[in-house]
């Protein structure tokens, strides 16, 4: 051991890794969470306290930072925009209304109170605010099981403002805590099969009542239906092109020439189902049909929470798409709270739960929308709707409002996606089948239980698989990689080099990297004299790790005495009984030495005292150095184990 | 863009990068798991059938590997160790039986089956084999909600068999299919909690039967109990010493003693319970108990399941505790298949799940045992005594089977390593005092779940802390490390250089990741033109992971063109409002390195062509490279994005 001067930089390598400073506790993270959620912009000590208020008040109104560049050209994008999207939203509304078993009003009630909220608190510029065909079958769906709609309306009512005050609950207390990564967790795959299935769903049973049918009897009406759906997903990707205001106006139109039709002919006294009566009047308050002390309070939570979290997930994700595509940042945790203030405000007004909807936003978007003023241009317009219009709607067919669904519908079954999904993750499709058959087959609850499942199975999954490589040098230089992903790098003789592939060394993998390593060191056709664990992967293991590294050492240290069985039995009478082990055989150990642990696990070989029993001399910071140090000490160092 | 030598090499180092071989598919990985489940030793195609029999059948009764070396000196070692456990085992068989609610003979039966079995079968040479407390205390508490003992002591008895059975049969599967690793998942931590809980609930019920109360009323007895366990715990410590002798031999001589009293004072007649009539005679067939068609199937399966689970975790602990004393591997597997041979041999037999107990392990290790004949010999005595010696048990009182229960249950309780898991790993900590407190306070089913659910969740967790760092270079080397593990570092001006810890990169950390690395770009303080991300941890992503990527490249690559709001409204009126980004002003660009991807990323990476996206001379083998590049480049790239 003279003073080598590759020796005094691994001396030296060592220290810096041994006695660096000690990781964040468990404490220091949560507390750091804490602090992070009730941290508010700019919270330097120096701000007076106006300049605080301000800086809150913009945080919570990003109206007031955007109004002050606002012009009349703007004004004009704004405008066309608006009304472009309000000649989409009303017939849309009064259709999801009814897939939400409400009155046709609660729908365009829906399309005025909450984009107004929306303008003034949110951040995205592009999103079109409303009812959604997903949430209001969301709604319906789990609402029904409670209360029957058909037969106590009243109370059904009464829910749905219920779930939609806590809706707006939850969204803004995930945004006020930044929980944002809780939306999170229903991963993009889930939510791609979920609004399949349940597009086709909604689509099932509008058609249903647009055919008048009970079930389909008549072959012709699938292939009818199969082949509308084809044609339609193919027109799908015709939405930015200039035809959009089409596909904008067609819904109006055909509303409008239905009823005229209707009203003409008098297709009603026929057996046209029409909409008779709409209420005239913007919204009426609801504050008091908001009931938090009633027995169904625990069922109405489970459901807002659902209904919170695809909300959010829909909006979050729109806004985001958008926001991309103009090239600015959207604050997640910002928009949910702008959600959570929109659903609550709705509720006290006689709106159900609304969100971010993707047809009417790329409307809004390709109409050339500047800011979230279009949003208040079409409330305006359906609120001058509510007041005056609503007479016109007394004729309206109810098949028209299902066909205005079942043309919406398409957009969200995303065929090019789960093609993309088979194509670079089959884990990923799986969810997606899952979550798609779940809705179809069970229930939406089903659905979003077996998507949530097989997400975090996908966690587990991954932590279980083989986590050890085996590693070679590549030529020339003093990099280390996998054999397998590059062949060209060759193995140093007599040095087994492995790296731990998991960033979590714990109970599920960690009996299994050990047998593995074990495996290949005890393999007679090689003559292993160390064994380099490469742990710069590992960023944290739990006491099942560390016992598995303590075991390997031990097996490693005694690696000479054990051959066969046979062997054993006789060798067992030199044995002494006790459990500290007794030193090997100089030229049978294998020598174990480790490469950069990371910050929490070097701590915690630390405190198991895993670092005074394997050396602290075989501790390297780079897998190259440990190799040089395995090669230039052939019979390896006492051990000491304890 | 000259013959730079650096640059040809980084060229040659990409090259290898990206077009190694192709990583192996999900489907390669399960095949490969088939084949490793269904390969006997030595799956060489040259052998004869003759010598894949032989191999078979050695497999399958590893006895026929060693009794060729087996000698009188070893017979004399094991026949002292057989005795010694023979008398530890009588009358906790026989209290174990009782606290399985079933008539003592049971107890005694299952202790000749399953150790003869087991030695035939087994691997482990110190292993006692036989029935155990919390095994006995987890099917009386489940099998006892299905079916009362008391009041159908033959119903319980034919559950109690077909559970048994089951429970083989699982633990025989669990071993045959290398399903090893389920048993993991009940991690160590977890069981240390668990041992103890249910240790307290079984000392407790003894204590209720021994002191004839129905709960503690005198503090004394809390106190007194309390103590008499500390001292318990205390004298654990010295288990391995010569006084062993006292321990072991301690419950025979008084159970001896206490009947002789009982017998000579005629204590009976007193009012102290005895056990009366212990049926003699060696274990009847139970073949026409086993029901597995009537109505309690499914019941049996889970409570077959769990204790398959628990009696496997306990065996095979002990197994590898002592085969690591001893200095010899312990193939968890084969292991398994003995238990599940064993057990499917007792529940034909009349015994109840058996499985190896530390305690007597370890009298057996301290008497000297060489192999697994210790059992055999154990096997016989146990047999004697049911034939000639079970007349002798009349007057055995009960209050001494308890008390020889209690003095068992210390050693279940391992303090000190609940204080190594406290200092260690608070999480596991958790684990180990919910599992605790969900015994006690709850059921052994609801501790068992909070375990496992704690377990998992600590793996879930894991996934979603903060999973980036920021690297700095170590000075004089290519060497780049964490800048918060080793403050020494510095740092690149111009080159935020980042690490991505976890080795997934899905859903639930995917967005934070790309937040955090935005946050750290748009730190005002900085001015950053180039990021190089470290992704050698990242083992696998998902198509969330490729989205994060995606967009992170996008927004660094327009990161010039946005700075507030304000900004915003101006410049979009220069957009040309299509999903294609135009391309950016060339002196606000970030550039984006990737260093070192894993083989399943750079594959996905591949197929999602996201290396087409971000330029194939942007990925480097070492974060050195990168940087080096990125300094050398400073104007970038031009992106074509798509």
């Amino acid at each position: 051991m003279a003073s080598d001067p590759s020796l005094a930089k691994g001396t030296a390598f060592a220290e810096l890794l041994l006695q660096g400073p000690e990781p964040p506790s468990l404490l220091d993270d949560l507390t750091g969470m804490f602090r992070k959620a009730f941290c508010l912009r700019g919270a330097d000590k120096r701000l007076t306290l106006s300049v605080c208020a301000m800086s809150v008040l913009q945080g919570l109104f990003p109206i007031l930072d955007w109004w002050k560049s606002y012009n009349l050209k703007f004004f004009r994008s704004d405008l066309m925009a608006g009304l472009t999207l309000a000649s989409l939203s009303i017939p849309q509304s009064i259709g999801y209304a009814t897939l939400a078993k409400l009155d046709p009003q609660y729908g365009l009630y829906t399309s005025v109170v909450p984009p107004l909220v929306y303008a003034v608190t949110g951040t995205s510029r592009e999103i079109a605010i409303g009812p959604v065909a997903i949430v209001s079958l969301l709604l319906s769906s789990m609402i029904q099981k409670i209360v029957d709609p058909a037969v106590d309306p009243a109370s059904y009512r009464k829910m749905v403002f219920t779930v939609t005050f806590l809706t707006g609950v939850f969204q803004f207390a995930f945004g006020l805590f930044r929980l944002g990564f809780l939306v999170d967790f229903l991963s993009h795959a889930a939510i791609v099969g979920f609004m399949g299935g349940a597009a086709i769903v909604i689509g099932l049973q509008q058609l249903k009542g647009l055919l008048g049918l009970d079930h389909f009897t008549n072959r012709t009406d699938v292939v009818s239906v199969t082949k509308a759906v084809w044609v339609s997903v193919h027109e799908t990707g015709k939405k930015y092109k200039k035809l959009f205001w089409v596909s904008a106006i067609a819904p109006v139109l055909s509303v409008a020439l239905s009823t005229l039709f209707v009203y003409v002919t008098r297709a009603d006294e026929h057996g046209v189902k029409i909409l008779q009566k709409v209420n005239s009047g913007i919204n009426a308050s609801s504050v008091k049909q908001i009931d938090l002390k009633g027995g169904y309070v625990a069922e109405c939570a489970k459901i807002a929470l659902v209904c919170a979290v695809i909300a959010l997930t829909e909006a979050v994700a729109v806004g985001r798409s958008f926001s991309v595509i103009k090239g600015y940042c959207l604050d997640g945790n910002k928009e949910m709270v702008a959600m959570g203030f929109m659903n609550i405000a709705g509720s006290l007004s006689s709106c159900y739960v609304a969100t971010g909807s993707f047809s009417r936003t790329a409307v809004n978007f390709a109409a050339g929308c500047k800011t979230a003023v279009s949003n208040i241009i079409m409330a305006a317009t359906v609120m001058v709707a509510l007041e005056l219009l609503t007479k016109l709607l007394y004729y309206t067919p109810v098949s028209i409002l299902a066909s205005i669904i079942l043309s919406a519908l398409p957009g969200l079954i995303n065929v090019q996606e789960v093609c993309f999904l088979w194509k670079v993750d089959k884990i990923d499709f799986l969810t997606c089948m899952g979550s798609f058959l779940g809705v179809l087959l069970g229930s939406v609850e089903i659905g979003l239980s077996v998507a949530l499942g097989v997400s975090f199975a996908k966690i587990i999954i991954q932590s279980i698989r083989p986590q050890v490589e085996i590693l070679g040098r590549l030529q020339g230089t003093d990099i280390f990689c996998s054999i397998k992903q590059y062949p060209v790098v060759c193995q140093t003789p007599t040095v087994l080099a492995t790296r731990i592939e998991t960033s979590f060394l714990c109970f599920v993998n960690a009996s299994s990297v050990k047998e593995k390593i074990m495996g290949w060191v005890t393999d007679k056709g090689k003559a292993f004299r160390s064994v380099v664990l490469d742990m710069s992967n590992v960023v944290n293991m739990d006491t099942s790790g560390l016992a598995a590294l303590k075991e390997l050492h031990k097996e490693l240290a005694c690696l000479g005495i054990q051959v066969s069985f046979t062997d054993i039995l006789r060798s067992s009478e030199m044995q002494i009984c006790r459990p500290i082990l007794s030193p090997c055989a100089e030229n049978n150990r294998v020598q174990m030495a480790i490469a950069r642990p990371g910050w929490q696990v070097t701590h915690k070989m630390k405190l198991a005292r895993l670092i005074d029993g394997v050396g602290e001399g075989w501790f390297f910071l780079t897998v190259g150095e440990a190799v040089e140090a395995c090669l230039a000490n052939k019979a390896g160092n006492t051990l000491e184990f304890c």
